[in-house]
This record gives C-alpha cells, structure tokens and sequence, in this order.
C-alpha cells in the first residue's frame, strides 16, 4: 500500500478523498485525513476501509514530521498562508507536496533544494488557480506547435450559483469564502496591457470598466479585470503578446450593482467602525452618506448615488434589506467590509440542496502564416448537491489527479512546479472530461479589439 | 549670549532666522544655522552678526552631540521623520528642543524622561499643526471659563495663491510640497461626526463631499474631510462634542475638478507605471481609459468622466494641456502620483514675485445657560514676496516666539507638548498679531448643521 496523507478537511477535500478512495483498491492506495478537529476528517472518511482520520495540529512540529515520514505524498489542503512549515518539512523528509495555491516567495525559494532532493511540489492546481493554468496551456502549446504566435491572451472565471438556483436580482450567490468576495479587487490598481497599451484601472473604478463575454447555453456573463494580469506574460511565456487580460466573471449586472458598495465605501477592510455590534443595517448605510437633519437615508442614498425611482439598483439594495433598523451587524469592531458580508450573508447563503457553478472563458488570438485567427474556449461545471459542489469538484478532482500522476512516476519534473507543462496538463485535463470537467472551443477570425462590430 | 542651534535651512527657517536675529541684541542670542550644505545656512545669516553657518550630517551622531552641547536650545527643522534622533540626544543631553511636526510615537515615548529631566520638547508650533491648535484651543478655554460646553469644533486650513496671483481655472498654485497635496486624503478614508452620527467617506468619494465657507474679504471657498478628525477628541478634551470635523481649504471648483484624477486613478502612489520616462502626457491619460482602436482619447475622457461639450471641467483639462503628444513625463519608473505632479508643475509652480496665501477657518458651537451659540473664527495670512512667503511666516514665527519663550523660561511646563496651554497659546497668539497674523471672530446664534435653512 502507498500511504497519501492529506492535511485540512476543509470544503474541497471531501471530493478529493472520494476520488483517491474511488481508485485505492486498484492503485494501492491508503489515505490518512488530518485536521485539527477529528469530526470532519472522520465525516470524510465516512468509515470506508484504506482511509483513517487524526488529529493533526500542524503548529506542532513533532507531531506533523511524525505524520510525514509515514507518508509516500502529502496532500496539503490547509489554507495558503499554512503549507510553508510542511513544505520545508517535505523537503528535508524528502516527500512530495501537492497544493492548490499559489506559490508563496517562500515556497519558491524552496525550489533548488526540492530538485536537488528530486521531488515534486506540484502547486496551483485546483480550478483558479489550476484548470486555468492546464486548460489555457494546452491551447497556448498547441497554437505554438502549429506555428503560430500568440497575440491575445483572456482568461476569465467565476465561482456563481447555477441557474436552477439563480433566484435573487443580483444573480449571485456565496458559494467560496465570502470574505474574498467583499474584499474583491482590492490592494491596488489592475493592471493588463489591450493591443500594446498597458491600461490601469483604480479599485473604484473595477466594476464599471467590464466586459461582456457570452457562453453557449448559459446566456451573458460580465467580465472584471483581475489586479494583475502582467505577471502572467512570465508563467505562459507570452512575453511578446499585445493583449493580455485576466478576470473574474459574474452574471451581467452584479458589477454596477456592486460598485454602490464600491463607492459608498461599504467594501473598506481597513478600519473598525465606531460601535459596530450595535449598529442597525440602516445606521451602517447612514455612516457612508452626508448628514442630514431631515432628509430619509433612503433620499440620502438616491441622491448620492443618483439613482431614479425606477432604476432595478434600487431594487437590488431593497432585496438585501439594506434600510432596515431592527436587524443589527452584531459584530465587535467590525470593518465595514466585515459589517457588509453580514448583510449579504443573510441572503446569499446557497441553501441546503442549492447548486453552484463554475464558469472559465479563454481568449486566444494568434498569429499563423500571416493570418490571426482566435479560439475561444469555454467551460462550465455544475454542482451536484452540496458536497459535490462545482468548486468543490474543480478543485479535488485535479489535486488528486496530480497526486496520483506524482505517486506513480507518471509527473516527474522535479522542483516547485505549477501545472503548465504538458506531462501534468495533458493526461489530467483527459481525466477530467470523464468528470465533466470539458472545455468547447470555437474557431473565428481574429476579433481581438480593433474589429470594428466590436 | 544663549546659543540656539537650528537644525535645517529650508523653506520655512528664513523667517525664523530673521525674527530671531531681529531679537538677538536685545535678548543676548547667538544663532548656529546647521545644514547638511553650507551655502543654504550661509544665506539664511546673510552675513548678520550673531548668526553662524556650519555643515552637519544629522545622521552622525559624534558631530550632532558636539553641536547639541553647545546649545542652550534645539530647533529641529528637518523633515519630520529625522527629528528623533535629535530629540534623543536633548534628553541625554539635557536640551529643551522645538519643532513644526506632528509628536511621533517615539517622540511621545521620550515624555517620562523628558519630564524627569525637567525639559520642554515644543511640538507641532508651525501653522498646521500649531496655529491652528493655539487659535482654537483660545476659543475652547474662554467658552468652557465662561460655564459654556462645546457640541462643536470644524477646523480647516488651506495653504493657496494669494488673490492677486489666482490666474489659473483651477484656483490653485503649489505652495508647498507638491507631493502632499497630490496624495492628499489617500491612506485609509476620512472619519468624523457630525451631530452624534459616525461618519466615514472613502477617499475616492472624499473630493465630492464638500462644504462652503466663506472668509470676509476674500469670498467663498471649499473644504474637504481630513483623514482622521476624531483623534481632536482626545487632544482638545472634546469627548462630549456632537460635530467634529477639520479638513482642507481650496478654492470653490477645485475638488470637482480634482476628483477627475482621482476617478481616473491619476492619483496612485502605489505602483510604477510602465516606461513612464518615455510616456508622454497624452499616453499617460490614455494608459487610465478603456482600449479603442478608433476613439480619441480625448472623446474616451469625456465619456469616462461623463464631461459635457460646454463643461467648465474640460477646460481645466486643456489649461494643464493634458492631451499633449509630445511633452513626456520624463521620469523612471514613475507611479500614477509622480507623473501627474510633473504635469501639475508645468502649471502650477509659483513664480517668482507671487504671492501664496494661508487661510484658517474655525468654527465652534456651544451650549451656554441653555442657549446655543456659535462662534465662526477666520484668519488670512498673505505672502509678502517670494522668503516671507504667508506659509514661511505661519511656520517659522511661531517657531520662533516659542523657542524664545521656553529660553526665557515663560513656557515652563515639562514633558512632549504640543501648543494647547494657555501659558503658551496665549503670548504667541498676542505676539503673532503683530505681525499682522490675526483672527476674525463673529458670533451667531448656533448654526450647526440642524438649522433649517443650511
């Protein structure tokens, strides 16, 4: 038996568990799930032979070097900011490592001694990071294969609630960590480069400045610029392209609605509010709007935000209960993004039985024998109830796929790698479609920006 | 003669010097100008009697001691990040010292010991901090000596072009340190509270959120929210206030009209823009407005920015000649702040022989036997000439007076201070009418912001 120890029970691990379990009689294989907490590493192992739960606080050194050295991979599903101290250990215990993050500057610098040991520490492979990485990879190598050269650049996804369930009039739901929503965009300007001009777009400026992009048999979706897509000319090798854009898809309309948080300031992580335990969700509203002896937080709101008596965003704010005085944030020195999630954790909660989806749209334009020509490459997941969720499945499913890949000597370029090279991107992306994990392509001349109709 | 050692020849240390120097005979004073170049502190003595020009590198402790020691008082004028090190060797040194500058947190921290050796360390004496304090702590004490409780305190100050130089559509000229005021208001958004309510604006909003003021003589002006008004609290003693607000003075129009860069992330100081030596003005707008293979940056800006053919707003852009194509930014590795600077500058520096223009407006309601009254306090300061510049004399003169006072032994009370008792207000404020720095008082029933008709 080959022993996998997978530390963090956490939302994504439960699919990865089920696949590696799926495949252990045949592949040998004998999970060990570690959490801090024994229930949710037991509720995993839902009493199933070849796997076994523990208690595992990884601050302890003796105790994770212990659970290590039994290991022949370890699987680390533990939030970013904690892989480091079980990287370092995987090192000098000479095991693989595989994570779904991005790699950390202190994981990179790890990078000589872990080929020296001649391992692998396979990152960023979970859906984004991750399927971008494989899908978008698999089309930039195959456009160069051909002779071809890269010109356009796009890469988009969103984690949104499927549409049997998209029943709100912001047509969204949480369905990740909603923190990460609030706080979206935020820590500096975007930054990409359109047709050789680099573009920069302040925070509060994001969520106006999208895009439209249209998948077949899901309707219209709106694109906004990530923070910063320069840094992907590096990782793909695109140094010479002239556009060069990433982002983060919702349903049309979610971002100008979004942007009266934006601008109001509702979306600040940096200061705690003056008694935010006690504060109703209507004073939270009043904090952001001029004072006024007289004039209601309702009038207040329309005026500084100019929104018309018949404008949908009016309606958008209602439906979150914005302007009631009974409901409180009854959170201690809240931020006002902390105070915000609150608000919107009360309506945008998938509820039990309720479905998520994950949505991924490439752009490629590129050059071949003096002709452009453009792939459009789209994938769409949905969620099958609320443990095989769609970002559940989009990230498990590849962790485990490269796990077992580096197990089985099949995915053996040492170093901290990330999943761009073709022994990891191409059999992976091939096990996925027997998920349904499937991206559609479709061929057109070059669009890119200058085309006129655009 | 009672040496005075003044670390740091630079805008604001001619006045000083020459109020001094005007001082020396009768108050037996033997200056020593200290500089990091000679020929600044030469120009400041003007070869005057009793005034001494010597180098010093600040940063080397053997030569600063030696200085320190034969002084009978510090003046530290350097930028305000490079006055600790000076303070530390008053207190070892046993030195009363005076600045213009904010009281750090490692300055606060030497008030033990600078009260145990029985020393004054004078901070925050200039304008603002230090007129601005002593003016409205005046008002404050006599409301409270007269049985009265303060339910409101604005305060706002703005450094300008004096009338007779105010030529441009902005209103506006440098008269300070440029960079200040193009990064002015970033950092964390403006709190206060205004009849009880929290308040808090977002930076990006902070330029739209104006108020009216107006100055007997010299008509209407504009203020904006500073960062933090609520830290006035604790240093004016006004726990109980229902309006706190202090903020920045300009010109009525200006923060519209500034707000377009702020909009457009023009004012960015966080990043570094790509080939910014090399961009030239027309590229620098460009590089903040959406990709279009057909459309003028000129008719993307109106659209961004939603300016009509007729709006006053345009004209501003075309004065600073913002759509330039051929003047380049011409500085490395730029960010958005630096370069908008550099074209600022082309336009807005003062010349010679003009005048700036420092206005201070303070406004305090009060209960009083059951009645509310208000008192609105207002002082104009204007430049005489190109060294007593009205900002050169609101800092350096109370500088000045204060160092005199504290040698003299009238401010007599140890520890860090900051210009809030009366002991010290009181003298310096009489002293600073004389040079025809004065304040206007006018007294209404209370205004605040309940009345009906604001």
């Amino acid at each position: 038996m080959r022993h996998i120890l997978i530390i963090g029970a956490g939302k994504s691990t439960g699919v990865l568990v089920d696949y590696l379990l799926n495949k252990s009689e045949e592949e040998k294989l004998q999970l060990t799930i570690a959490d801090k907490e024994i229930a949710p590493a037991l509720r995993l192992c839902d009493g199933r032979p070849n796997a076994k739960a523990i208690t595992l606080d990884v601050f302890n050194k003796a105790d994770r070097v212990e659970q290590l050295k039994k290991a022949d991979i370890v699987i680390s599903m533990l939030p970013a900011r904690f892989h480091i101290e079980v990287a370092r250990d995987c090192v000098s215990l000479g095991k693989n490592l595989v994570t779904a993050s991005y790699v950390s500057p202190e994981m990179q610098e790890l990078d000589t001694q872990v080929k020296e040991k001649q391992l692998v520490f396979m990152n960023e492979i979970g859906v984004d990071p991750g399927v971008d990485h494989m899908s978008a990879m698999q089309i930039i190598d195959r456009i160069r294969e051909d002779g071809g050269k890269v010109i356009l650049f796009e890469s988009f996804t969103g984690g949104l609630v499927a549409p049997e369930n998209d029943d709100n009039l912001w047509n969204y739901k949480f369905t990740w960590n909603p923190r990460n929503v609030v706080t979206a965009g935020q820590g500096g300007a975007a930054k990409f480069i359109q047709e050789g001009k680099f573009k920069y777009i302040p925070y509060h400026r994001l969520f106006r400045r999208t895009e439209f992009l249209d998948v077949e048999g899901y309707g219209r979706f709106e694109a906004l610029a990530n923070r910063d897509s320069l840094k992907y000319m590096e990782v793909y090798g695109l140094e010479n392209v002239l556009t060069l854009y990433r982002g983060t898809m919702r349903r049309v309309g979610f971002s100008k609605a979004w942007n009266m948080f934006v601008q109001l300031g509702m979306t600040d992580d940096t200061y705690q509010m003056d008694d935010s335990e006690h504060m109703s969700y209507r004073e939270f509203v009043n904090s952001f709007l001029p004072y006024s002896p007289t004039d209601s937080v309702e009038l207040k709101m329309r005026l500084e935000l100019r929104i018309d008596q018949d404008d949908i965003m009016w309606n958008k704010l209602l439906e979150l209960d914005l302007f009631n005085d009974e409901k409180k944030i009854g959170i201690k020195n809240a931020t006002p993004a902390q105070a915000l999630q609150k608000i919107l954790e009360d309506k945008w909660t998938l509820e039990p039985g309720e479905k998520d989806m994950i949505v991924m749209y490439h752009k490629f334009g590129y050059d071949v024998n003096g002709e452009k020509k453009q792939i459009d490459s789209t994938m769409v997941c949905l969620g099958d109830g609320d443990k095989q969720t769609a970002m559940a499945k989009t990230v498990g499913l590849p962790v485990g796929m490269a796990a077992l890949r580096i197990l089985n000597g099949e995915i053996k370029t040492y170093g901290v790698q990330i999943p761009i090279m073709k022994e990891v991107y191409q059999p992976i992306l091939e096990e996925l479609e027997t998920y349904g994990i499937r991206f559609r392509e479709s061929e057109t001349k070059y669009l890119g920006y200058n085309a006129l109709h655009r």
